[in-house]
């Protein structure tokens, strides 16, 4: 055990990050919360999302506790014993039920973190807009960035750890489920929260009664800001790092088996420190991306204030040059580290190749995220088109734009498949996984960037409701809209990173399988992933069809708790006028109460769904066929996902851009027939589209996690065998 | 050459067929065409019928012949010759190429038949009303029979001739990629018709104008009526013509590997007789199945009168138990036939479980039918509760259809996978293949009951139009809902029909590509189609892609003609008066015009993309990269079918729901939000969904026909080998 060495470079990383992450929470605290109606507004948002908050820990307390037992009775395979004999080697799988439980609550510390300080951060922003746009622009994006920080520095920090004390990649598979579940919780149910409260204020507050947006007197207002933090901090930020941490535990895994069985390392006798030096590669990435995350973070704040949308993304941009040199370097550091006689020069060359996938793949991230950006700016023609479309009436910019979503997949697809092409030839399955780590390793910059949006939306909405005139609003609108510039490309780039990530589970899924077979019966059970054998076949069909199902389930979610929503909202409207006079506040309460009640009940159905499936599948149908349901679920997603996310934005924009006074501008049909659009698009960009990534990657760890388990079915080949 | 006696039995049959047809035809033609002003409206409608037609057919001979002369010059494997010389020992690939022709052309003739006969039985139909209901039914009834007649008549003799003349499957191939070019025309054309002129005549008269459906002071009254005629009788038509050649194809291909290389016949010495039983028998149950289908057709005509739309679903029913009763009746004749030395136990054995095979497949066909019934009939839960959705405005009935119409490919999804592995685990991949053939074995009565809708709703217009009182348009408009009843079952069926075929036809296409590359290099082209192989995976993905690309550019073609025919009929409305006021008629021409220009125009790029992108895959990834694609789009080109066929139909049902006076009835906000999900629904379920079938099949000929030539590059491995 003598390169941990490096390893605690991933592991000062994380310390650094998570410090610095605590120093912007204390930046952001000091900061004047505004006058009273600004802090009595704030506070209700605050108190809305932690309620919401307590109560979903609450029930994944109940959901991980019950996988965790679950998983302690699992036959966990490849533990230290060399030989795998099911159930009875290793009784109880404690190791990886504790890592699985530390990354729930890690997962779930990281989200608490970043909303409690996002909650904080809006009505400070909104004040910092008053005194100058900089400091209001300083005080939100220092906010966003604890999540993006909080994010980077539990994972580095638990992964490093964990790997240390128990350095096989199962443990940190279990860290890897663990944030896994929290996410999938968190993503469904902040999505369907945020979208409940979005649409029922819009229904009745904007289509029924033409109140503006964030207007106080509409009840569902503070409920839509309280699923702004819930379902765009909390949500896509446990996402993120759910993408994260798979993506690493993903090529962990894959150096795990392939410094066993590929042939550049046959030369050599399985040398630790060789094999050290793969596993832990990614890590130190990862590392080197929190480095490059903080450079950018920096520009960013120096910046921003200028131009805020061009600095977020220009920030992008940067981190991005940055960990290709400095990946480079420490690429280089970690060949010179090792003595020569222990590494040979293919062996090197292999690391280069690695590196160069990693950057690759970060390329690739960024070129995803400008498709995305350019199918969803105003100022590009599928966008424009909606807009010219809503002239024809509402059926003709629902169809425009869901023409358009579909063709939006054709170029993130083309580029995701040459980004593939181009790491496969490098570094076979393990450049694919290093791809993905590449493509995530700036996720403090993305996550904090992301994290801003609603941080300045709340801002404006606080504005608004704290009476702070048109010219603070104004500039709150100014910052709120550079938010959405740089959710544009985040969004495209998640998509695409989840996208490689499950890719590189799909594989280390296989390897792990095969490792397992060799070791009961001596040959590989996913030799081959056959599409011309009718079990495998089945298992692609029922993956292209799970995301339409899990869609469908989270759209007609938002759209019954939506209804209930309106109902609510009406009612305080008739039965009590002085609500919209102004002269009586409305019954905040109610609406965040159903919100959260409907968005937790839910979610259950989608999240068992998606534990449940893959597992029937392995048992009925075996491993190779559970494989070849996670490639069905994979591609079948992407398409789902940025069909969704891109439609959605569209649309979003389209409206804003007649909002702001082209073909009629506000009041027209035009204008009507453009918020149908918008309606139709949020819970597919926020509910359904998102979600899918979340799907995907669960789908892919319960399917490593219970490999043991499903082994114990015809030897794996499952119980139908045609 | 002894067997072809049962081919005999195949070839009377499409010999009936036509006569009866014909017959149908002549009873048709001799009814009252009705008062002058039908006669008048009706001769419109033919008028622009054969325009369209005149113009789509010349573009298809450009497209025919220059897809022809490229087969000519295709290498063409497995004709006659032993071994696989390329391109020089097939210098010129005559026979395929003019089997290729024949199928363009009898495709064509079967289209233009039904539609001649189409658009003379509406307004006889209407005229029948006055008289009385049965008069009425059996008009229209009859009318539609013509197409499903011509349809199994063209199909049976232009197969068993051409097999008896050739007995080389590979000829037979030519025939089906012949009819499937002219489907994708017919299809994509005509959908693009249909809707360009039913959105906009909705568009601007029914929402803006407040005129009724059929109003003839609606200048695109007339390019709607002749819409159904194109799109739904010659499309639709020429559609399961496609599918129902390329299910017996697939099969005969199929059997013909089987016979060499299956274990079953491996004890005989590949007898002639044997392998012909086989390659014949596919061919000999859809004569069968014709029979069958004209017993079902003539219950119908029998007791449609009473109960129109319940006629014609058991119509259905009872052709299907007829099937089940006379398919097993001719195995037994066929296994009589075989002189007993010459047929093992074994071999009759699978004789008997091909046939079951068939019966599977056609019950799969009915449940799957029923499924889409259930998802969009007004008195269940689905469609109501998207009416419901309708009280929330616009953007929820899209979002609850949306998602009910993605809900509802669940439980097919799940009949196609059991029907799947009951058929292989009886017969393997041939059984597959026969399941198709059984599921397309009625399509006589399944062309007949849909050709029947679009003439009643034509009647319906012209009965309108031509002033023939309330009493009688409300008989039309019984008889109409009648044919929108069946179209709920048939629609299922057609889907489900073609996806069986199309995975029938990547199983001929593997074993194809096998048998030429045993010829040339001794081993599997396609051992396995793995996915955990780079190049299959990017196939696969490609393929997953390809759908959400064809439905988007054909969504978007309906949307860019609509507009125009927006834009035409406010000029009208708008430059004179008078057509609003009724004194003068609107110049339909100028409507007729741009909805065929417009369809012609927009089906160019679609229809290549079919051609081109199978090949473009074949060559840079090679053959099993091929297979992964056509697998990828079989699979989400069946989520993408489903969902749009069934929340198109649902929201339309719902909107009719709503107008027949629920939740308020017409005129009312939430009639208005119904409307918009029908006008999302018209080109989804008219257009996009039912085309994927056409692409599948087509993408899968073109595979098959264009392996020889693939197979030059890096011997069938593509030019990019990760």
């Amino acid at each position: 055990m003598d390169v941990p060495i490096i390893l605690i470079v991933a592991l000062i990383a994380g310390i650094l990050s998570i410090a610095m992450a605590m120093y912007f929470r204390y930046l952001v605290l000091r900061e004047d919360p505004g006058n009273e109606r600004m802090q009595e507004v704030a506070g209700y948002i605050e108190e809305g999302a932690k309620t919401y908050i307590k109560v979903q820990y609450k029930i994944l307390g109940i959901f991980v506790g019950v996988l965790a037992v679950a998983m302690l009775f699992l036959p966990s395979p490849l533990k230290k014993s060399d030989t795998y004999d099911r159930l009875v080697a290793n009784a109880l799988n404690w190791e990886q039920m504790l890592s699985y439980i530390i990354g729930a609550v890690g997962s779930m510390f990281a989200g608490w973190l970043g909303m409690y300080v996002g909650v904080k951060a809006n009505t400070r922003a909104a004040q910092g807009c008053t005194i100058s746009t900089k400091k209001g622009f300083d005080i939100a994006f220092f906010g966003g960035s604890v999540m993006g920080l909080a994010v980077v520095g539990v994972a580095l920090i638990g992964l490093s750890i964990l790997y240390w004390i128990v350095p096989d990649p199962m443990i940190v598979l279990g860290f890897s489920f663990g944030a896994s579940s929290v996410a999938l919780f968190m993503k469904c149910g902040g999505g369907i929260y945020t979208k409940t409260a979005d649409v029922g204020a819009d229904l009745v507050g904007k289509a029924e009664y033409d109140l503006p947006e964030d207007d106080p007197r509409n009840p569902a207002t503070i409920a839509d800001n309280v699923g702004d933090n819930v379902g765009d901090i909390a949500g896509m930020g446990s996402d993120l790092f759910d993408s994260y941490v798979a993506s690493i535990v993903a090529s962990m895994m894959l150096a795990a088996t392939l410094a066993i069985t590929d042939t550049i390392w046959d030369g050599m006798d399985l040398d630790a420190t060789i094999r050290f030096t793969l596993v832990v590669f990614p890590v130190v990435l990862c590392g080197v991306g929190l480095m490059a995350s903080l450079l950018g973070i920096w520009y960013i704040k120096w910046k921003g204030s200028e131009e805020p949308g061009k600095a977020l993304n220009t920030g992008t941009y940067i981190s991005t040059l940055i960990f290709a040199g400095l990946s480079a370097l420490f690429t280089l550091l970690l060949i010179v580290g090792v003595p020569s006689d222990e590494i040979n020069e293919d062996q090197i060359l292999f690391l280069w190749k690695l590196c160069a996938c990693a950057v690759i793949g970060l390329f690739a991230g960024i070129i995803l995220g400008l498709t995305s950006d350019y199918f969803t700016r105003d100022d590009r023609k599928p966008t424009r088109k909606m807009a010219e479309a809503a002239q024809e009436g509402h059926a003709v910019v629902i169809l425009s734009g869901f023409s358009y979503g579909l063709l939006s997949v054709v170029p993130p697809a083309i580029g995701i498949v040459i980004a593939m092409a181009c790491a496969y030839l490098l570094g076979g399955v393990f450049g694919v996984a290093m791809a993905a780590v590449g493509m995530l390793a700036i996720v403090g910059t993305i996550v904090s960037n992301d994290a801003y949006g609603p941080i300045v939306d709340n801002a404006r909405g606080i504005a608004e409701q704290g009476d702070l005139g048109d010219d603070i609003i104004r500039t709150a609108d100014r910052l709120d809209s550079a938010g959405n510039t740089a959710k544009a490309i985040t969004k495209g780039f998640a998509i695409g990173a989840a996208n490689l990530t499950v890719f590189a589970l799909l594989f280390s899924f296989t390897a792990e399988a095969n490792e397992i077979s060799q070791l009961e019966t001596g040959t590989d059970i996913i030799d081959v992933m056959d599409l011309l054998n009718l079990n495998v076949l089945i298992g692609a069909f029922i993956g292209v069809v799970v995301p339409a199902l899990f869609s469908a389930l989270l759209i007609l979610a938002v759209q019954r708790n939506a209804a209930k929503m309106v109902d609510e909202i009406r009612r305080q409207f008739e039965t009590n006028p002085k609500i919209l006079s102004g002269e009586e506040a409305a019954d905040f309460g109610k609406t965040i109460d159903i919100a959260t009640k409907g968005s937790l009940r839910e979610l259950i159905l989608p999240s068992i769904i998606s534990i449940i499936i893959p597992i029937t599948i392995g048992i009925l149908f075996g491993v190779a066929a559970l494989g070849a349901f996670l490639a069905g679920a994979i591609l079948s997603g992407f398409v789902f996902a940025i069909m969704m996310s891109n439609s959605g934005g569209a649309w979003d924009n389209a409206k804003k851009w007649i909002e702001d006074g082209n073909l009629g501008g506000k009041g027209t049909e035009v204008h009507k027939a453009s918020i149908t659009g918008d309606t139709v698009g949020d819970p597919f960009k926020d509910t359904a589209g998102p979600s899918i990534n979340t799907l995907l990657v669960v789908m892919s760890l319960t399917a490593s996690i219970f490999l043991g388990f499903l082994m114990l079915f015809g030897d794996g080949a499952g119980l139908l065998v045609f």
